[in-house]
């Protein structure tokens, strides 16, 4: 069994509604669609979501609340027209939509959840109408005491029940159509997952039923290996791993959002990104070990900016047990995350996401090193990238580090800091951000451009 | 004013000491001398610590204390008698070692530091009353009362009065002849420094006269840059700085203990190590700063084995602020100090040495990061070598890592770990301990014995 999602661009209009049919037509074993709201359809476009908002705040601004429901309402009827479906679809949507804006808004939070996440529902709604009017037989889920999600004021997850919940949709003999983005508190309060909620909700009912496979329809025929704003046609990859994509995700690579995989990935479920507009191309498949032999060691290179660096000297440092950790432990006081940890013997290095910081947090940081530790040396230096060079097969390519170094060096360009763990399937380059997209040209030309030797 | 310390063989007989002597005669800079206990005088020689040991041995269980006290005087006699002072010496020395056999033995730990420490402590006197004979002004001084170090059961170290109350030894018109190794308690209770201590003791004077040179006579020509025991006739190190000494002392480039140039590094004394046996040989300077350019970015190489690595992976291990901290804190709470944490996305490995492991303990540590913090795989590795190369000259040589990564897959060994801190003075390599020496000679060769074009 196949669970699909497909995202806002592939259920944008009536054309890409009918393609999305012709999807599920063209595989019984696609049994469950996870769908989004009706995305952008050329590149000014509105998205319903966006339209959702808009309306949101005319609710709670005693704005035209009559004109930007219209604009929502709209949208929905003109795919119905296009689609030649008759207009009760459009009547259930405005009907609800009207008890959404006049629903319970005393937490301005939860309103507004509710008011987005009716993008997805209703579009749930009008696809399952769609497919049942051309003979395909489908019905509209709601996550409503299914997908149970965990209370207040924690960001939303899905609780171990909603998996038990779900399962019963392996054994339904329509196809069914699910809404993306959201679920329900055991109170039946709506809460929307954080961004890419859709790719989560497919990724949970892939899990709930044990599919054999979670197809992730976009726009986009595969993942590149390297962003293809910087380097011209970078190559596609066929397959990934969940360890690589992460690797990769790390540094820029933003394929999914960070946990929209964690329900697939627990119980090795392989996903496949397709395009919705070329479904007959293979797409990325991501998988839990490798299943072919690729023809280079490196699956995909990733860079990303805006990092900072903690730099922390002490003589004798390495003689202190527990210096590592207390100097972890204010970090993380500031509620600061770190990526690397880079150590000489007397010194230590923090990497971390600069939006993290603030004059005074750092301020902070640097005074509780310099009192609570005894350091020599405390201070942070700014504007660095890290590019991170990822692959399986780097693991026993003896020669790989001394290409990237190289190729690195050639730019002219110092490596800040190299980090390389016990894992091996990254090599993580800090250097300056001014760089970055030389170093990344050079070293997707060392790893993908040239003939390789080994 | 300099402060000079004599190594063991450099005072092992009477033919060492004349040496001793000439060198303070030829420079009246030379105002405080620290001295060992007679060393080894040639391979199978019994140091005067070792008969010392012995010594205390018989007294704690009753054996030939007669015979053990004279081998030890005996061994002062021999030098006595070649540097023709009379016997009252020697009587002088009888005497205190009588007393400090019959002295108290509730602390066994503490009666035994007495009986080793009249090693430097009789021969400060010896060589003093040869400093006279010769008519050098000599003065031997006791740590008693000066020296003031912390009680028990901490390791020892010299308080912050010590600094004051030695402070005068600048102003004294006599050469100062000053045992190493041992201070006393505030209470009057002699206890000794760690290991190498006699240049802990040196360092201490150094510290308290403002010295402007810390002179450490030992018995080789300079500081190696490589292991000479696996490099043949490796290049000698004129110059060093603190952090580079520290780096390469990190992985087995054994020059100091540790903590022996603590007070000297305070106050950016600089060191010069010294042959007694070829006093004008030039020898290594320990700088604050460089003061010569090098002709190559590296300085030393070393190379240190039996480390293990603890391999934690996570999946959306990044997204947890307090991770690292907490994985650090089991550490911690095991007593174990770490070298490195390279770490990727999902994953982090902790490099600790593995002497500090034991079966139980690594069954301790990985339970409780498998119960504690969920991870997905917690697994120790053994036998791996860490080689740093070291340099203040490759802070901005861009293709160094390039070169040394190179050097290593080239002898076909992997690199299993990387590691370069912000600072930039050292590039630590993880690898198989068993191609450790293989790759120490192709980096050698890389940087010091091929024509560099950088």
């Amino acid at each position: 069994m196949i669970v699909c999602k497909f995202g806002g661009t592939s259920v944008a209009n009536a054309e890409q509604i009918k393609k999305v049919a012709n999807i599920i037509k063209s595989n019984p074993q696609r049994r469950i669609v996870a769908v989004s709201a009706p995305g952008k359809r050329f590149g000014d476009d509105i998205k319903v979501t966006d339209l959702l908002i808009d309306l949101a705040d005319a609710v709670l601004k005693n704005g035209n609340v009559h004109e930007k429901l219209n604009n929502v309402v709209n949208r929905y009827r003109e795919i119905t027209d296009e689609l030649g479906l008759d207009y009760t679809i459009c009547e259930v949507i405005a009907a609800d939509l009207s008890e959404r804006v006049s629903s319970d808004k005393s937490k301005v939070e939860l309103f507004i959840d509710n008011i987005k996440a009716s993008g997805e529902d209703n579009n749930a709604k009008l696809i399952a109408a769609y497919f049942n009017s051309i003979g395909l037989k489908a019905k509209y889920i709601s996550p409503k005491d299914l997908l149970v999600v965990n209370d207040l004021p924690e960001r939303t997850y899905a609780l171990p029940e909603a998996y038990e919940n779900l399962k019963f949709l392996a054994d339904t003999k329509e196809i069914i159509v699910f809404p993306g983005f959201f679920g329900y508190t055991k109170e039946g309060i709506l809460r929307t997952f954080d961004r890419g909620g859709s790719d989560i909700t497919g990724s949970i009912l892939a899990a709930a039923v044990k599919a054999d496979l979670y197809e992730n329809f976009t726009d986009v025929d595969s993942v590149f290996s390297a962003n293809p704003k910087v380097i011209n046609q970078p190559v596609e990859i066929r397959e990934i791993t969940y360890r690589e994509m992460r690797e990769l995700s790390y540094a820029g690579f933003s394929v999914f959002h960070d946990e929209a995989l964690m329900p697939v990935f627990k119980l090795g479920i392989p996903v496949n990104i397709k395009n919705t507009n070329n479904p007959t191309a293979p797409g990325t498949r991501i998988v839990p070990t490798r299943t072919t032999t690729p023809g280079r060691p490196v699956t995909g290179i990733s860079a990303d900016n805006g990092f900072s660096i903690l730099y922390v000297q002490k003589y004798l440092m390495n003689r202190e047990i527990g210096f590592g950790r207390k100097l972890l432990q204010i970090i993380e006081e500031e509620y600061i995350s770190f990526e690397h940890t880079p150590s000489g013997v007397d010194d230590i290095s923090v990497i971390i996401r600069s939006n993290q910081l603030t004059p005074e947090s750092e301020e902070r940081i640097v005074k509780r090193v310099k009192e609570e530790l005894h350091a020599d040396d405390v201070h942070f230096n700014h504007g660095f990238s890290m590019i991170s060079i990822v692959g399986e097969g780097m693991r026993n390519n003896t020669g790989l580090a001394a290409r990237a170094c190289a190729a690195i060096s050639n730019t002219g360009a110092n490596i800040e800091m190299i980090n390389q763990g016990s894992s091996e399937v990254s090599l993580v380059f800090g250097v300056l951000q001014k760089y970055e997209n030389q170093i990344l040209r050079a070293l997707y030309d060392e790893f993908f451009a040239t003939v390789t030797t080994c």
